[in-house]
C-alpha cells in the first residue's frame, strides 16, 4: 500500500514527541513516513517536500514544530493538502504560547488543522479521520478506535467501584 | 449532489463571524448546510446532529463557538468525522483566549482541527482541502484558488510600485 | 441517607486531584459518590449522569476535568442542579489557564461555580454550603470547620512567636 | 416573603453590570437586595455585612467586583453561606484577568463560586439553582427556564432556515 | 528601640519567603515584628491588626500572600499606613499572575506598594526607604547598602576577568 | 515650603495619566513637582534628576512610563529615596502588561513601589502615606481622606436605596 | 547610491504600519525599496527575495508581518544578512502576542532582530545603526538623530514649566 | 585584531546563560569582550560603558538581562551602535514575559534588537551577521555555518532512516 500520510518534524529533538502519530496510524493501518524536514535549516528541503507531496500520493502531512513554528505554516502555503499542525513545547518555548500561536493564527487563504499542545497522537487520529472521511475501511477503524475509548473509560469506572468509592450511577 | 458539510454555530449572533466559510464553500463549488446547535442550550440536538452526521452523508463538520466553546469538542466525541473549529471572539470573551484553549486543548483520542480566531474562511477552505485529498475536482479547484491567492499579491506588488514605492527587485 | 453530592471526572488519572473533595464531604457528614465520567471518551453516559442527578436526589454535581474541559459545562447544560466545576491542571496543559477558561467562560443560561485551579477541596466545601444554606446541621458544621481554620490560624501565630520570632501585637 | 440573595458590589459604577443578576431572579421569583459594599472604602460595613447574612436569612450572596477584586473573597471569609462572585471588567483592568484571578484562586477553606467575566445574570441563575436544590418551587421554574433557552435556540434554527440558509438536518 | 515595621503573611507556609524581608531589616537596625494574619481564615484579626498598627508605633506594614491575595489590600483599607505587598508563587498559583494582579490592580484610594513576585527582600529595602525618607541615620545605612551592591558587581567584574574572560573595558 | 515629592514621566503624553498623581498631592497640602524626565532619551538628565533628588529635599519620586519602562527602576537604581512606578498604558503597549512587568519585577536591592496601571492617584496618596509615616499632620489628613472615601460610599448606599434598589441591610 | 535595505511586509494592509521604517531611513539618508512579499501566499517569490538579497547589494532586510508571522524567520533562514522583523497588530491578532512570538522565539542558527510591536520606525533607526557600524557618515547621521531626541524632550520641559507646572529641577 | 563585540550581562549569575554568544563569535572569528555591567547596581559604569562602546572600536553590544530588564534599553539610549537584547529566563521570573517585554518593547527612537529567550547564541550570529553586512570575510563565515546548519539536519534525515523510520522522500 503506498504512503498516505507524511509525518515531518523540525528537528530529530523532536521525535520522541511526534512518534505517538506514527503509532497511532500504525493501529489504524495506514502508511506513513516520518523525517526530518526544517523550515530554518532545510528551506529548500520543505518546500521541494511541499511540493511533490500531492504526486507523490500523500493524502494529509502532519507537521511538528517548536518555539517560533513555522514548518507547518510553511508546509501549508505550498501545498494543496490538507496539513495538520503539532505545537511542541521545546526548552526555552515560553510556556507553549510560542509555538501554539505560531500555528495557530495562520491568515486567511492558508489554513493550518491545529491540534493541542504535544498532541502528536491526536494529529494522527486527525489525519486518519480526513482519510475516513472518503474511505470506508479506514471510518469502520476509527469508529472502532472511539468504542475501545469508551470501553477503556467504563472499566475504570467499574475498577474505581471496586476499590470501595462510593456510586450509585447505573447508566 | 449531496451536502457534504455542515457547518454548525452556537449561536446565530455568530453568524456573521461563521458566513465565510459558507461563502468559500460555495466559490469552490462544494455543497453545505448551515444551522444552530448549542452544546448548552440544546445539548441533544448536538448530540443528535453528530450520531447522524456520516449517514447523513457529510464529510467534514465546521463548528465555530466562542467562550467555553464546547460545540466542536462535544460534536467531536460523538462522531467519527473529522471536526474543524473555529474559535469565536464573543462579547465578554477573555480577549479569545477562552475559545482558543476551549476548542484546541482536546485530550488523547478526540481532535479537534483548530483555526485561527475567528478564521471562518480558512475552517470552509480546510474543509474543502480535507474532501479535495480524495476528490481530484475540488483538489484542482483549491489549486486554482491557492494560484488567485498569489496572483492577488503579485497584483498589490505592481500596484505599489505604480504608486511610486521604490523597488528593484524583479522576481 | 441519600447520597447527595456527586463527584465526577474526565479520566481516574484526576483521582488524586479529585479526592480532596471526597474527603472534606466526609469531614462534614455529607454522603457522596465519586465516579468517572467523560465527556469525551463517554458523552452519552454523561449525558446520562447529568438527566438523572436531580431523580436520583443529588443537590450538587462536582466535576473535575483538565485541558479542553468540557465536563462540567456539559453537565450543566442538562441538569438544573448547580455544578462546581474543578479545572484540573493536566500534564500538557498550558499552564492550567486551558481548564480554567474551558470551565470558567459558560455563556449566559448556564452557569458553573468554578473554584480555583486544582482546588477539589473547596469544591467540597462549596458543596456543603450549598446544601448548608437549607439545612442547619450541615451549616453548623460548617461554622464549625471555618472555627477551626481559624484556630490552626492562631496556633501557628503562637508557636512563630515561640520559635523566637519576635512579634508585639496582640489581639 | 423574605430576602433571599444579597447581590452587593464594590461601587455604583458596577451597577450596569450587576443588574442582570437582580433581573434574572425577579423573573425567576426570588425576592433579593441590591447595595453596595466596598472591601476597600467600607471595611467595616463589609464585615457587617457578611456577619449578619445568615441570621438576617440570607441563602446566597452574590458578590460582584473589578481590578484586584477582593469583595468575594472577603465576605466568603466571615460568612458560612454560598458566596458567587463575578469578575468586573472595569476601566484600567488589565483585559479582565485581574478580577479573574482575584476572585477565583481561594486559599483551601474560604472557596468563591466564581462565573464568567461580567456574568451577573449566570450569577443569578446559580444562586436560583442553589435555593433550588432544596425546594421544589424554584427547582420546576429553573426546569423551565432552561427549557425556555432551548426553545429559543430551535426558533432560531426555524429563522435562519426561513432565511434561505441551506439546511437538511431534521432533529 | 520601638517596632517600626509589621511584617505579616497569610500563612506560615509563606514564612520561606518573607524571611528575607526581616533579615534586611535586621541588618539595617529596624526592629520588626513577624506574624501570621490571614485575611481568609482570621478576618477579625487582620482588621485589628491594621486598626491598631498606627498606634503600636508601626510606621510601615509588609504583607505577603499569594493566589487570590487579599492581606495587602485589606490591611490597606483599614489602615493610614503605607503598605507594601509582595506576591509570593504559591503551590497551585497560576505561574504567579493571581497573587500579583490580586495585590497590584488596587481601586483608587487604596494603593499598595506592591513589589515583584517573591521579592521579600525588596520590601523590607522598600521599608527602609520609607522609614530612611524622613531618618537620617537609616538613610545613611541605604546609602552604604546600595553602595555594598556596587562594590559586590566590580568585585564580580574583577573575578571574571582574573578566570581569563576577555574584556577591555575600563572604567 | 519646599518639594517633597517629585513626579516625572518618560513623555508629555503621559501627562493626562499622570495629573491625578499632582493633584491629589494637592489636595492632601503636600508640595510637588512635575517634570518630564526620559530614561531612553535624556538618560543622563534621568540620573542627574535622581542623583540630585535627596539633596534637593525630595523625599519620595512618582515615576511613570509606559510599554519597556525603565525610568521607575532607573532612577531607583540612583536614588536612595523611596519610588513610586507607575505603569502606563501607552498605544502599541501589549494591553499594559509590558509597563507593568518592566516596573515591577526589579532585581534585589532595588525595589521600585508598583501601583496599578495607569493609576497615578494612588502613586499620589501612596507618597503622602509615605510622608505621613513621620509626619502627623500629613496622616490626620490621610485619615481625613480615608473617611471621606467611606462617606461617598455610604452616600452611594442611601441614594441606590432611594431609587428604589431594595435593601434591608441596615450597617 | 544603491538600494542598501530592504523592506517587506505580507500584506500591503500592513504599508501604514511599515511605512515609518521607510520614512526615518529616508530621513537619514539611507536608499530603500519597499514592496509586498507575502511567506504564505508567494513562498516562492519570498525565497527567491531572500536569495537574491545579498547579491543586490541589500546590507539589511526589514520584514513586518501579523498573527502567524512566518516572513522574517522564513526571509532569515535563507539570507545570511541581519533581519529585522516588526510584529504587526493586524486585526484578528490575539493582542498582538502571535505576531511578537512567532517572530521572536526563533531556533538556534537564525536569529531574526525583534523590535517592539507596531515598531517599524525603531526598525529603520535599528537598519541605520548597523550600516553605521561600519559607515562613518551613517553614524554621524545617527547621532544627530539621537540628540535631536533629547533636545525635544528638554523643549517639553521647558514648555511644561510655562505652563505653570511647578518643576525646580535645573539639569 | 580588535574586539568588536561587546557581550554584558546584569549578573554573573547570567554567564551560563550567555557564554553561547562567546563561543559562536570565536567559531566565527571575531573578536569580543565579556564582563559584568549592572543596569541596577551600577548605572554610572553602565552609561560610561555606553558612552565609550563606539570610540573603543566595538560594532555591536550584546546585552543579557532577567526580570524587569532594563541593561539592553538603557545602552540602547547611550549608546549609537546597534544593542542586541537577551531576554534571560531567571528565577522569580514570571516564564521570561518580564525579561521578554522589559527588552522588546522600547519606544521610538531607541530600538533593541531582541532574540528569544536566552537565546545568546543567536544574539552572537546576529552580531557577526551585522559585522558581516560590511565584511566579506565574516559574511563568507556565515555563510559556511549556514550551510553546515543544513548538513546536519540531512545527517538527522539520514539517521532516522537508517534507524528503519518509513521515509521515500527522497530531495
Amino acid at each position: 500500500m503506498a504512503i498516505q500520510v507524511g509525518i515531518i518534524m523540525g528537528s530529530d529533538s523532536d521525535l520522541p514527541v511526534m512518534e505517538p502519530a506514527a503509532a497511532v496510524l500504525k493501529e489504524l493501518g495506514i502508511e506513513y513516513e516520518i523525517t526530518v524536514v526544517s523550515a530554518h535549516r532545510t528551506p529548500l528541503r520543505m518546500i521541494h517536500y511541499a511540493e511533490k507531496a500531492k504526486e507523490r500520493g500523500l493524502k494529509v502531512i502532519i507537521a511538528g514544530a517548536g518555539g517560533a513554528a513555522h514548518l507547518p505554516g510553511m508546509i501549508a502555503s505550498v501545498t494543496t493538502l490538507p496539513v495538520i499542525g503539532v505545537p511542541v513545547k521545546s526548552s526555552n518555548s515560553i510556556d507553549g504560547w510560542d509555538s501554539v500561536l505560531s500555528i495557530l493564527q495562520m491568515p486567511n487563504g492558508v489554513p493550518v488543522a491545529t491540534v493541542a499542545l504535544n498532541a502528536a497522537k491526536n494529529a494522527g487520529i486527525l489525519a486518519a479521520q480526513i482519510i475516513g472521511a472518503s474511505d470506508e475501511a479506514t471510518h469502520k477503524k476509527i469508529a472502532n478506535y472511539k468504542k475501545a475509548l469508551e470501553d477503556e473509560v467504563l472499566l475504570k469506572v467499574g475498577r474505581l467501584k471496586d476499590a470501595g468509592q462510593p456510586n450509585e450511577f447505573d447508566d
